[in-house]
């Protein structure tokens, strides 16, 4: 655009102008105005050319000017005075004055409850997003982004109006029935399709789990070590949260009463592959706890977290499959196999249970985003999903590998790998003296993410362990880390 | 695709696959096979004719059926066995056997905690989703679905692998800072955009504030009449929560202290347009109310719900505007201007909690869904959003004000309508004895949703009242329903 320009005003919009560029010049025009007033370039009270000036000025037709005048009125950022022309409007606070919270100040335990308080602790060493070595983050660059957009563009397009609703039925039915099926073939879990539950995430479904099925003050149990964030959520929702130990079969069964408690309501386990330990639990145990929950009226909650990922030809299968007796409700998420920030996972409940889960669901956090899961029924259905799954699991077991011989490299018998027949992790453990906090905050430095196994415990242990993901790591980055790591832990 | 067909299996193949879809046949053909085993065509240990047979049979390449057969074996539909064919798997227990949950019974309320027995509890008469005339839903036959779809398409196609992580900042940046400039504009909000926080729902926003500001057991206050869902999410956040009565100016503050009962931690209200009444709350009060929360150290949440859609031209400020003391948490959410089914909210702390709430949305709900967060930026940004509000303000004005009219000329002077400057429904009260049950019922069976202002009340009061949204009926099926609902009352 050349022009002969004759304001400042006129100067700057003209620079925020392009014709072309796909939106129209009007909404243009209204985004630099609005723009120029936000940033206290045009300031309240000050008056605007006229729209036939200005559209001269700019070269642009005066209805163009109108319209955009028009819209910045409607808004209050303009105000029109009969005969006297159009005026920056009064009483715009503006936000860019309002000072940022101050982010490095304590917070303030004594204005927050007793709870926030147990949310606030942090762990000692921070994580970066991804990379070498953040543990439960699956690889996004391998997923098919262009075929999952077409998808749900097509949804989008062709559904929008009749998906655009809330949902009362638990979940997009298409979805909950090929996800039966998935679940089924793949993870020997039985199940209606009206069992499912599907959720915005795993701290959701814990969440609906601990409100239907216990009240504040009532006990629930853990394995020990456990994913953290999984016992905040319980204990968020008021729930008094105990740690069993875990052995080279999974959780202690035997260890669960505890004299002077009551019996626990709610049991969390990880049987495909212990979370962090990567144990997978024995079929014994397994029964041993089934028993134990019938006999006992408690509920045990399988995360079935990352059993997508498993190297070995003969899993167990689910411990849902196993349940004859309605006591175990099965929870699964689509985080790990498609990406993170995609926010759905499901629960499957006994039958006995779904009615009222479905209610609460509806009640407590008024599910949506239909287009998204209708989406996810054709990515299934059309078996992209599988496909995927299939290919991120050549690739994570080859990374797997790497670590490991790697690890077996560079570390002595001293230190203990976890085994290896599923996830996206591996544990590294030491029973020795070591400064692990310090060896943590020196890999931060160095731009390596060191997980502690301390962190994911309620009670200190002798020796320590680090937790070592592999699924945010590129296949060709591990061994230089591995070695960086080495360096560190030596400095 | 006309070919010689041998064998029932290759018929029944056949008629699913098509040349002219957009799926490869490899991916037709695997989804055939899969269905027949799922529907028991095919059934476990049943032997497959060999690639080249089938390939033959079908008139595809041998690759493509041979593509097919590698992803069922990988995902155990079907079984290689060396040198004697291929094979239905076994182990694959139907799900379509499993029976589906009993709906129609009562929950099993002694399995359940105390908090769910409050949640199932559901009101006498059960609403549609949509027509006429459910409250608080809005219409979305006039929502640009195909702009918006396009701005979601770009962000997905662009920014996609950058977008589909979680989210630890409480909500997209940008998305914050347009936010920040629109409530400030808008409804005299003053906050910094890092004071934002972006949420699913109401719900959470709610339930963050419960679990952040009060313990289990903690006192809580809402409005009587109030919504009932947010009573819910507190309660099963553990508070106990008490009611407080709304006059001609909104909440009673000189009846919040209760003898004997320990001051509250938070206190809910909706001060643009009291929920249900309709009622704005005026200056005296907002005042008496922010110096009672300063005095005693309540947080304030205030509901901004509806406050987008107000027909009169001075609406008074947002509380949140008024309050020099940090004590209002303002809510609002985008369900009510754009579709329900969205799910993204928002709420506005003070400057003092926003880092420790900025971490508790991390740890209880682990957010994600930037795309969607990116492409609403963009749709506000390029000014999208506030013509939509101005569109559809002028198409709910209208409705009301039929609505209001035919209300008058169907419903005598002992009916009495509530005020209209804002919101998506109308109340109509009533004094004298009618069965308000029976009424509602009668019209449920002609199709019309008649919500009954006693569902919003703790308390039993003398007389009732009906809260008759207009924002999901069409204009000109307004005045037919209010006729219907008049005669269905007198039948």
């Amino acid at each position: 655009m050349s022009t002969l320009v004759s304001t400042p005003l006129a100067d700057l919009l003209l620079a925020r102008l392009s014709r072309d560029a796909a939106q129209p010049l009007q909404r243009q025009l209204y985004a630099a105005i609005r723009q120029a007033i936000l940033d206290g370039v045009l300031v309240a009270g000050q008056r605007l050319p006229s729209t036939r000036a200005l559209a001269s000025e700019l070269q642009l037709s005066r209805i163009t000017v109108t319209l955009a005048f028009d819209q910045l009125q409607a808004e209050g950022y303009l105000q029109a005075r009969h005969g006297s022309g159009t005026f920056v409007g009064h009483s715009l606070p503006s936000s860019r004055q309002v000072p940022p919270p101050a982010t490095a100040s304590v917070p303030p335990q004594t204005m927050l409850s007793q709870r926030a308080g147990q949310l606030l602790a942090r762990p000692k060493t921070m994580l970066a997003p991804a990379g070498a070595f953040v543990p439960g983050v699956a690889d996004t660059r391998h997923f098919p982004f262009a075929i999952w957009q077409r998808l749900q563009n097509r949804r989008g397009k062709q559904d929008a109006a009749l998906l655009s609703g809330y949902d009362t039925s638990g979940g997009y039915a298409p979805l909950r029935r090929v996800l039966a099926d998935y679940l089924q073939v793949s993870r020997a879990v039985r199940c209606h399709p009206d069992q499912i539950l599907i959720t915005t995430g795993t701290r959701q479904s814990l969440d609906l789990c601990a409100r239907m099925l216990a009240d504040a003050g009532d006990r629930a149990l853990v394995e020990e070590p456990c994913n953290t964030s999984s016992r905040l959520v319980w204990q968020a929702a008021g729930l008094v949260v105990d740690g069993v130990p875990v052995d080279q079969e999974g959780i202690c069964c035997d260890q669960m009463a505890v004299s002077g408690h009551p019996a626990p309501k709610l049991v969390l386990t990880t049987p495909a592959h212990q979370y962090p330990l990567g144990i997978p639990m024995s079929l014994p145990r397994r029964h041993q706890l089934l028993a134990y929950a019938r006999a006992q009226g408690v509920w045990i909650v399988e995360d079935d977290y990352d059993s997508e990922f498993r190297y070995d030809s003969k899993p167990l299968p689910a411990l849902q499959g196993l349940d004859d007796h309605e006591r175990v409700i099965y929870l699964g998420t689509f985080s790990k196999v498609m990406y993170p920030g995609l926010r759905l996972s499901y629960l499957v409940v006994p039958s006995s249970l779904a009615p009222a889960f479905r209610v609460a669901l509806t009640q407590l956090y008024r599910p949506g985003q239909l287009v998204l899961q209708a989406a996810l029924a054709d990515f299934i259905d059309a078996g992209y999903f599988a496909t995927h799954i299939r290919r991120m699991r050549g690739i994570y077991a080859e990374r797997q590998q790497v670590l490991r011989q790697a690890l077996q490299q560079h570390f002595g018998p001293e230190f203990v790998l976890s085994g290896g027949h599923a996830g996206l992790h591996l544990t590294l453990q030491w029973q020795h003296p070591l400064d692990a906090d310090g060896w943590a905050v020196r890999a931060a430095a160095q731009g390596l993410s060191l997980r502690l196994l301390s962190y994911y415990r309620q009670q200190a242990q002798d020796g320590n362990g680090l937790v070592l993901g592999y699924g945010a790591v590129a296949t060709e980055d591990i061994t230089d880390s591995v070695r960086l790591m080495r360096d560190v832990c030596d400095a």
